[in-house]
């Protein structure tokens, strides 16, 4: 295996718009990443495209607009982590040789989406949507749950909301750049008890890229790679067999063997981009990534550790919370916005002397499924 | 790069199915594959599938029902050739080291997706579509080409579903089993001029999957492996820039990339199964496969020699034209066909000695791309 680095990122405004066909979106981060990494599109060879409300080969339609045609083109879908599993077949494609540079990007545009305006899509077959179990009641469940084993309160899960706020209003590429008090997001609409609107991810039109290439090749290449140490997708077990609800088994299985091919631990992550659709579900995030003790993650938020300024900020970006949600394009968005953190380059967000961060990406939470896709990477300042 | 092996292959029926949801078809064709291959599903390390019309996360909904969970999972679409993309990442991760033993599999219910019974679906912003060039069409228009520079006929065009027809009469898993005459052929409902019902594919449920391993591996468990010397990948160039209607140059250039890989050229196959959607285009991918010289095409129809007891057989499975073309599994559903040749396993369709084969599956004639896809995989009895 070769080391692997990213040398170029790219992110399209993220928000509603109706009138952007979803490959303007689609182009525009590829043409960011492109023009970051200082490579002519000539040169990729590979590229991998995800998207969920796809008609066909979403891949090739954006890259058709970028001038990029005959290579190979594959189009993933992976639930949420869609974009995360472009970006690991892009890493693998690299890693054992296949190519030496490709592109991997994600886009959706839920807005002009045939659910546009709905709740996500259960799966067609899935008897616990049928009987009520969508999106916003699975996270509300595991949220009652964090409430009686944690003492989580209410006005904890809306203190994740406004610390993404907080991080989201310094981002000119996020969808809501307004700060939020505590009060303000307890005071919004219920959605699923406890989650009211303000602690769920908004529909959100958008786009991420990345280039990558051998770390050899983006040394000579001279501009500030940012190394993969670790590259890990899996799917979980099922629902059913799930003994505990404040924890997601995939997600806690794919960072243990994240850590270990990093050949490191929680304890060195300077900062995490993670799946926060539902803000309950990051105190859930913090256990399974290990950045505290069982337990602990109540008084990890409490103190600030994973705030802007704190010892190891989570999403910084704002998240799926404030910047948005995309479906396919935040597990690239993710990868794009910690590589921005490594190179220094998150301005008022920056966590100082960043070199470690992790991106997780999880998704598929329907047809019975704990989780259909938990993935991780795990990268460094080269 | 090791050596690779399909060592199980497994079809579901193909027909229409309306009762039965996509993921039954999807485990049946696995369950079989892996049965075929002697391995337990305990023994899968990762899995790709594919569908078009997906709702989220095909793999891990089929593989539910299979008893597969917790690996790597990947959905992978590429308009008609997603099956042969399934086929090539598997391909990629055992012939570099990533994994030992996986599966790849394509699905597809047709009579249940959002699009049944009507033309499929063209690009959302797709301008050539838009004014009316569709699929039958964009056919239609190779076929006319094919009249004026290469002497076809309509007969000659009709003669195409009547072979695959005869062939198919032999196939038990066909949709489609009553032979055909010119006549019939040429009477049926007109389409698009000169392309007639009976030259096209039907609508179709089902599925294919197929097991790999290392070469190695293969052969100390005993089975009867089928070695697997080139998979090859790539899109088109724009279809503006296509000089010419009788050939399509990303299948003329996958194919020169699979004959280099595989050490070995057109006149060493012995069998081949590829993309015959509407019945003339099986005469363009005669040439663009090098089965006969340039402008031969109709010559090589006309001797027989495609023909089921020709000298190098064509779709003897029956085709898309009367197997049925459940899209994305129909490039799974070739490499199972090519390699029950390679085995001697194909009963009255056997072509006799068979040693080296070929699948080919196009996809993705939209969008302005003269095709979205080229997937070859070229196999050779171990």
């Amino acid at each position: 295996m070769r080391d692997v680095a990213v040398i170029g990122i790219g992110t399209s405004q993220f928000g509603k718009f109706p009138d952007r066909p979803f490959h303007t979106l689609g182009a525009e981060a590829v043409r960011k990443a492109l023009s970051d990494a200082a490579i002519a599109p000539a040169r990729i060879q590979v590229a991998y495209g995800s998207r969920i409300f796809l008609d066909q080969i979403t891949a090739q339609v954006v890259l058709r607009d970028v001038g990029i045609a005959g290579i190979e083109m594959i189009n993933v879908e992976n639930a949420c982590a869609g974009g995360a599993t472009a970006v690991r077949c892009l890493w693998k494609d690299i890693a054992t040789g296949v190519y030496d540079i490709g592109l991997a990007f994600g886009v959706e545009s839920m807005t002009t989406s045939p659910i546009a305006g709905k709740l996500i899509a259960q799966g067609e077959d899935d008897i616990d949507a049928k009987l009520g179990s969508n999106m916003p009641v699975v996270f509300a469940l595991m949220a009652k749950r964090l409430m009686e084993t944690h003492g989580a309160t209410a006005a904890d899960f809306a203190q994740v909301s406004v610390k993404s706020h907080q991080a989201a209003a310094l981002n000119p590429a996020a969808q809501y750049r307004k700060t939020l008090t505590v009060g303000e997001v307890l005071e919004s609409r219920l959605i699923a008890d406890p989650i009211t609107l303000l602690q769920c991810c908004p529909n959100t039109d958008g786009a991420a890229a990345v280039v990558m290439c051998p770390l050899d090749m983006a040394r000579t290449l001279g501009g500030r790679p940012v190394r993969v140490l670790a590259s890990v997708l899996q799917s979980s077990d099922y629902f059913f067999r799930k003994r505990d609800l404040t924890s997601f088994d995939a997600g806690r299985s794919a960072a243990a063997r994240a850590y270990e091919m990093a050949g490191l631990g929680p304890e060195d992550l300077d900062v995490v981009e993670l799946h926060d659709a539902f803000a309950p579900e990051e105190l859930v995030h913090y256990e399974d990534l290990g950045l505290c003790r069982p337990g602990d993650s109540v008084a990890l938020l409490r103190s600030g550790a994973t705030s802007l300024g704190g010892r190891v900020p989570v999403n910084p970006s704002g998240g799926l919370l404030s910047l948005g949600h995309p479906l396919s394009a935040s597990g690239v968005r993710t990868v794009c916005d910690v590589v921005q953190q490594l190179r220094g380059e998150a301005g008022p967000r920056q966590k100082e002397g960043a070199r470690i961060g992790l991106a997780q990406m999880l998704g598929g939470n329907v047809n019975g499924l704990e989780m259909g896709a938990a993935a991780i990477h795990i990268m460094a300042r080269d």
